[in-house]
Parts: structure tokens; sequence; C-alpha cells
């Protein structure tokens, strides 16, 4: 027993070298490696990664696991042996239930698939794209039939990002969820501020939009010694190690709200990671959050709830005045908090306002769930697109790049991903409403932009747990109840109303 | 024999792969990590070198190589393959000669060595380094039992850095060389000039230092889509892959020298790397340097002839001048010229003028052999090495942070690498001198700082050349001799005698 146990902690340590190795792989393909890196970047990484797979999914390993959940051994270890030996047999356990001839043929497909979408988003024609979308859902059906979960098949899929979640209860929250958003924004369209809201010329050279996010950073107390922000097209966060996180922002817009809520919004997803378990869970597989969703719902916390938050501004407006003059000249703080907060249709998912994003995203659940579900075909989906779009925002694309060509998610087999950018904004809007009510302090605090006390609420009741439970419960344990779109609902509505007077 | 040659070409290809991770993981370290970082950045490169060295000498690998070396097999082999095979089997060979044990216990000790030697330079005091010392040059000695090349003990070590090179050869050059310099350096001591010379003030800021860097960088027709320049502490050049090759240089000195021939230097490295061969040697032992001297005279091929040459000047002197004018003011072409190579004896080699660098590389030369064949103890090294700066020198540090303890390399075990850059500085004048005999327009092309005709030259006569043959041999087959330092001695005088007017 005491020889499994080493194994499987020295097995575990390793793992997150190899993790850490990839994530620099990843990292410095986005921020820094020549174009020309590329194709042996692909290989570096295929490599590292079929390390880590061959090491997850060794007989070796699972004897070891085996041998400690022995119900004689198993009762026999201390809580944490318990907790890390259940986790890692799970995890082990749904990794050996695949082929390594799928994990092929699927990490081929892939990279045939963002070539084609690739392609096709650059002439806008779905049809380059859709063999190999066929191709991809075929994979993913056949996923689904190795992982079996009970329920409907995308149960099988959407547990690989969001573990514990169902297709049932997410098609609940997110019908009640996309009812009331439509009805909000129908108010938002009638409004008289609605007609008569217009887009600012808001202009800062890259100086000017660093400075920004460096104030930001600052007052999240990340600390330059174990984290740091770098430059990508795409901004993203990502771990190299414990104190090694490091996330990315984009100042191509001359408005410099791209930059600074990116910056937010990746600042949270590396505050979380700098507080993941250490101690007794350090290098084990508690030490990892426990979905993609709960992630989501760190940054979205700080992008929605504190950034876009009127009292945020009160501390900011001067700052970005201060800036930048010309911009806001004739511009006072209630028209910029406006102009922050405007809702506005979009095509494009990633451009959307707070109150229409969640819609981009129940938009893709629904029509991966009919592709998975054999309801619709591949060729049907820009139609069913283009007609969700005109259901739920009352605009139609115009072509297919501006429509279901827009994200790489597809190209790169995720389905049952983008769920987790809704749960995230949901269980974003839970927090904020209990923290709000255990200690109204905290609107004085955001005034001021002094975060110490929301950073430690977050660590203590989100962070230092990892995964040694379920996101959801993580949520319960925190707000008294999982997945409610109701308090995000009620939410929009306090802040939309309120900003549209109605 | 196929089964054979498949596996040791995908092994390389590997390997190959392993390498570039390991350079990826190393790079960031140098440039971007956050401090905090290093620890486990240490757990990872030590994982990323173990896996590579478990491969190198696992026996799957030796029993291909074998099989391919049995002489009717090995008859059979295109000559491709054969230099392949040999290559391999040469490399092999070495690597297993060292056990396992030995290579921990190397480690552990360096690791410590380079902790007591940040220490004891902090505090100029050799006693917190030497006990380490002993420590390393003992395991130095236990490694030359197990290389065990003929000839003095210190060959064994040479290898590893400049194979083929012998102690016997480097002895009889650099004393004869060593004898030229000091008497170069005195009569230059003696000179009206050298009597009258002084320091300029001479200050440019980051951004006018990064534009001149990047003038040259383009002029060396490095393109941005396979290479990149950014800053570290200590200015290096590494290769993640054959397209993506990064270099660094430092512009903490207000005087642009200091970066512009940083770049210089090390643009000469990454031309070297870019120019590796491809096609039927990508991927294989033969595809990379062989000899660390060789590399070294690829940077200072470009930093000393190249760039320390007064046709250089007649290009960027005005370059220069434009971009700090205030700088330049009085300064005219031949004394900027003279300033570029004024000789200056220094105690510390990084920071040594073209003259005297060799002579810090002889004394540590002198003084590696003395200690690994027990001429003197390590408490008498600081004695020896003052003694010696003054013989040289003529200066003597006045404490152990300025004499013994300003390089690194000892406290990394890396004896026998020194003696490599004055052999890079030797071969650099000897590629010059035959370049410059075969095509004297070249000094019109330098003047125009057009250097398409020198870059297809290195190419052709060293950079496609891998390891195909030695270094020595390489040059032999270029200049129609081996090292030769009185090349170098007769390129001193030419160019000294005329700045100094002797």
């Amino acid at each position: 027993m005491k020889e499994s146990l080493d194994f499987i902690y020295k097995e575990q340590k390793e793992l997150s070298i190899i993790k850490g190795v990839a994530a620099l792989l990843g990292w410095d393909q986005m921020t820094y490696m020549p174009p020309k890196g590329a194709q042996e970047r692909s290989e570096q990484s295929a490599f590292i990664s079929k390390l880590a797979h061959e090491r997850i999914v060794s007989d070796k390993l699972w004897n070891h696991i085996n041998v400690l959940s022995k119900s004689n051994n198993f009762d026999k270890l201390s809580d944490i042996n318990r907790a890390v030996v259940s986790r890692l047999k799970k995890d082990v356990e749904k990794a050996r239930k695949i082929p390594s001839d799928f994990v092929e043929r699927f990490s081929k497909t892939t990279t045939l698939a963002y070539s084609a979408w690739e392609g096709a988003r650059k002439k806008a024609d779905f049809s380059i794209f859709s063999p190999l979308l066929e191709k991809i859902i075929d994979l993913e059906k056949e996923y689904c039939g190795y992982i079996n979960l009970p329920g409907p098949r995308y149960n099988s899929l959407l547990d690989d990002y969001e573990e514990g979640m169902t297709v049932e209860k997410l098609k609940k929250e997110f019908s009640f969820l996309k009812l009331h958003l439509v009805e909000i924004f129908d108010k938002i369209k009638n409004s008289e501020i609605y007609k008569n809201q217009k887009d600012l010329d808001i202009k800062f050279n890259v100086k000017e939009q660093k400075k920004l996010c460096n104030i930001f950073i600052e007052k999240m107390l990340l600390s330059r010694d174990n984290s740091r922000l770098d430059v990508s097209t795409h901004p993203f966060t990502t771990s190299i190690g414990y104190d090694d996180v490091r996330f990315t922002t984009n100042y191509e817009h001359e408005n410099p709200l791209f930059s600074f809520f990116s910056t937010v919004h990746e600042a949270g997803h590396a505050l979380y990671e700098l507080g993941m378990p250490k101690d007794e869970f350090e290098n084990t597989v508690i030490s990892d959050s426990p979905s993609l969703g709960l992630h989501e719902s760190q940054s979205r916390f700080w992008e929605n709830m504190i950034a876009r938050s009127r009292n945020f501004w009160t501390y900011y407006y001067p700052i970005f005045k201060k800036a930048s003059p010309k911009s806001f000249k004739n511009l006072d703080i209630d028209s910029w908090f406006r102009y922050v907060n405007q809702v506005k249709p979009s095509f494009i998912r990633v451009e959307a306002d707070e109150l229409t994003y969640s819609l981009h995203v129940i938009l893709r659940f629904e029509l991966e769930n009919y592709l998975i579900d054999n309801e619709i075909n591949v060729s049907e989906v820009p139609y069913f697109w283009n007609e969700k779009m005109k259901e739920m925002l009352d605009i139609a694309p115009t072509n297919d790049r501006e429509g279901v060509l827009q994200d790489m998610h597809w190209s790169g087999g995720s389905f049952g991903y983008f769920p987790t950018y809704a749960i995230g904004t949901i269980y974003a809007s839970q927090l904020f409403n209990k923290l709000a009510r255990l200690d109204p302090d905290i609107y004085d605090e955001i005034e001021k932009s002094e975060f110490k006390n929301i950073i430690t609420w977050l660590k203590e009741n989100i962070h230092k747990h990892g995964r040694i439970m379920s996101a959801e419960e993580i949520i319960k344990n925190c707000c008294g109840e999982g997945l409610n779109a109701k308090v995000f609902v009620n939410y929009l509505k306090d802040k939309y109303y309120s900003i549209y007077e109605l």
C-alpha cells in the first residue's frame, strides 16, 4: 500500500510537471513564437500530450490505483488520500475508456478540420467546412458511446467540461434564461435611451491602454513575481506552475475597453489559478478547477459584476478621462457607465454585451444538441443558426463568417464547451449576490478599488477547494443552492432596467 | 535492418523534439519567466533532460545501432545512413559510459555549487564556493575516468565541447597566442594614443538602441518569420526548432555598443542555427554544430571581423550619429572607430576588448589544467588567478568577485568549456582571412552593409556541413589548415598596429 501511494503521488507530480511544459508550449505559441515555428510546435505539443496520455492510461498506474481502492486498503487511508485516490480513479477510468486509435483519429480529423474551418471562414463558405464537421460529429457520437453516461448522449460531452452537469438541468435553466433575456431585450429595444444611443469615438494608444490595465492588475494584487501579462490575438490564461501564471490581452482596438475588460476577465482566471490548493494537495489531481464553468465564473465575476458596475467606475472613470481627455470631452460618468453597458445585438459572440451574450451561448447549445441527437443535418446548421439569431436577437447574419463559422470550437471537436460560458456567467451572479448580502461594504470597497476582502472571500469559498467537490457542490456550499438562472435574471433586470430607465 | 533504420530515425526525430522543448524551457527562464517560477522550472527542465538521457542510453537504441553497425549491414547502407549511424554510435557510446548515479550526483552537486557560487560572488568570498569547487573537481576527474581518452586527463573534458581537440594542440597554439598577445599589448601600452585615450560619454535610450539592433538584423537577412530578438541578462542564442531560433541582447547599458555588439554576436550564432542541414539530415545527430568553438567562430566572425572593422563603420557611423547627435559631437569616424576598438585591460572577461579577450581564456585554460592534473589545490586558485592577471594584463583584481568568482562556468561543472571561446575567435580570423583572399570585394560589401555573399559563403562552407565532420576538419576543408593562431595574431597586428600607429 505504501508503494502504491508513493507511486501515485510521484506519478501525479510528474503529470503536473508535464502539464506545465505543455502549458508553456501553448503559451509561447500564442505570444512570442515566430510564425514559421508552427509546424514543429505542433509536433512538440503532440509529443508532450502523448507522453501525458500514455502515463495516465498505463496499466501500472491503474493497478496501483486499484490496490488503494480495495475497501480494506481504502478505509485505512487518510481523508486526504481517500479524496486523491477517488478523484484520480475517476479521471483514469474515464481516460481508459477511450481507445488509443480513437484518440489518433480524433486528433487527425480536428487538425484537418481546423484548416478547413480557417479556409471556410476566410471565404465565408460553410460548404468548405461541412464535410469535416460531419466527420467530427460522427466522432463525437462515437466518443459518447465510450463514455456512455446515463441520459441524453450529450451528457457524455458536457461531462468533459462541466463534470456532473446534465442536459436536463441545463435545458431547464437555459430555457428560463432565454425567455427572460429575450423579454428584457425587447423592453430595452423599445426604450427611448436605446433608440437614442450612439457609438462613441474613444481612442487610446497602446501605451495608455497598457497603463490602465496595469493599474487594475495592481489593484487586484497580482504580482509580477508569480504572474505576467502579455499580448495575444485572443486573450487567455494558462498556468506554467503554481508560481508562474500567464494571462494575456490585446491592444489592437483603439477603444481601450477591449484590452481593459480582457485584462480584467483574464485576471479573474489568473487569480483562480494562483489560488489552487497547495500543501497536502500540491501536484495532485485535486489541485485543479473542477469545471470550465467554475473557472469562467471567476473571470465573469470580475469582468461583469465588478468592472461593469457603477461603483467600479467611480474610481476608474477619472483615470480613463485623465488618460485621454479628448475622448472624454462632454462625457460625464453616467453617460460613460451607460456606454460601458450599452446593449447592442451583435452577430459575433465575443463582441456581445453582458445581456445578449448568453443568448449566443444558448443558440450554440441548442444546435449542438440537435446535431448530436440527429435532429438536424450538418447542412441545415446555417439555416437554423440564422433562424435562431432572428428569434433571439432580431438580426440575421448576412454570411456564414458572421454566423456559423465565427467560432473555432467545433473545428477542434469541443462539443459541450459552449454552455460553460453561460454556466460561469450565472455562477458569477450567484457569487456576487451572496457576497453582497454577506458584506454590503463591498460596494464601498469597489468604489475605492480595494479588492482585498473580495479576493479573500473568493479564495476561501472557491479557489482553495480545487476539485475536492464538483463545481455545483462548491457553489451550493457557498451560495446555498446550485446553478440558478433566476439570480442572474434578477441581477440583469436590476441593472438594465435602471440603465434604460424602464 | 529496415526495422533498425526506422527505429533510429524515429528516435532521433523524437530526441530532436525533446531538445526543442528543453530549449524553450531554457529560453523562457532567461527571458519572460516570473522570478518565482524558478523552482518549478528547474523540475520541468530536469524532467525533460532525464527523458532525453534515458532514451539516448536505452538498450533498445543501442541494440538497433549495433545491428546497423555490423560490417555486412553497414556496407549496404547509403552514404548518408552510414554517416548518421557512425555519428549516432559515437554519441550513444559516450553517453553510455557514464553511470546514471554519476549523472545524478553531478547534477545535485552543481545545483548546490551554483547557489554557493552566487552567494560567494555576492560577498566576494571564494571560501564560500571552494568546498563545492573541490567536489566538482573530484567529479570532473571521475568523469575523465569514464571517458578515458588517450593523453592528458583534460582531453576527456575538452572533448565534450570541442570534439577531437587535444590539450597538446591547444597548449601549443595558446602559448604562441599568449606570447604575441602580451607582446602586442606591451607595444600598445607604450603608444601615445593609448596614453591619451579616454572614455566617451555615449548615451542612447532603449528605443534608440533597439532601432540600431534592428537595422543590423535586417541587413543580416534574419527574418521575424523564423527568428526573434528578446532581452535577457546575459545574451544567448537557442533553437526551439529549425524555423524557430531565438537570440537575445540587453539594453541596460547606456552605451549602445553593449546591446549592439551582443546583437551582432548572437545574430552570428542565430544565422548558424538557421543554416543547419535539413533534407536528408533533418532531425538526425548530423544536423547540429560539431563543437562550441565552431559555433563561437560564427558569432566572433560577425562581431569582430565584420562589426569592429573600419569598413563596417563607414555605413553605421552616420546611423549611430543620427540616432544621438549629442553623443557624437566632435567625434569623427576615425575617433569613433578607435573608440570601438579601444584596448583597455579589464578584470572581467565579458568586458574585455578583442585583443585582451583571449588572455582571459588562456588564464582559465591554464588553471583548469593545473586543477585537473593536481598541480595546484582549489585553495590556491585565487592566488594563481591574480598572479596570471598580473603576468598577462598587468592588473590585479582587488577582490574575488573581480577575479576567480566572475564566471558561473565552474559552478556548473563546465571544465573544458572556456577554451572554445578562444578557439572560435581564432577560427573566425582564419575564415575571414580566407574569404577576403577569395573575394576582395567583400570589403566594399561590408562598407555598404550588404552581407548576402558573406552569408552564402558561410552557409556553404560551414553551416551546411552540420556534424558530418569535426570542427577542425570543416575549417581545414575551407581554409586549407586546422586551428592556427598565427593567422589570428597577424590579423590583430595589422589591425592594432594601425589603430595605435605602431
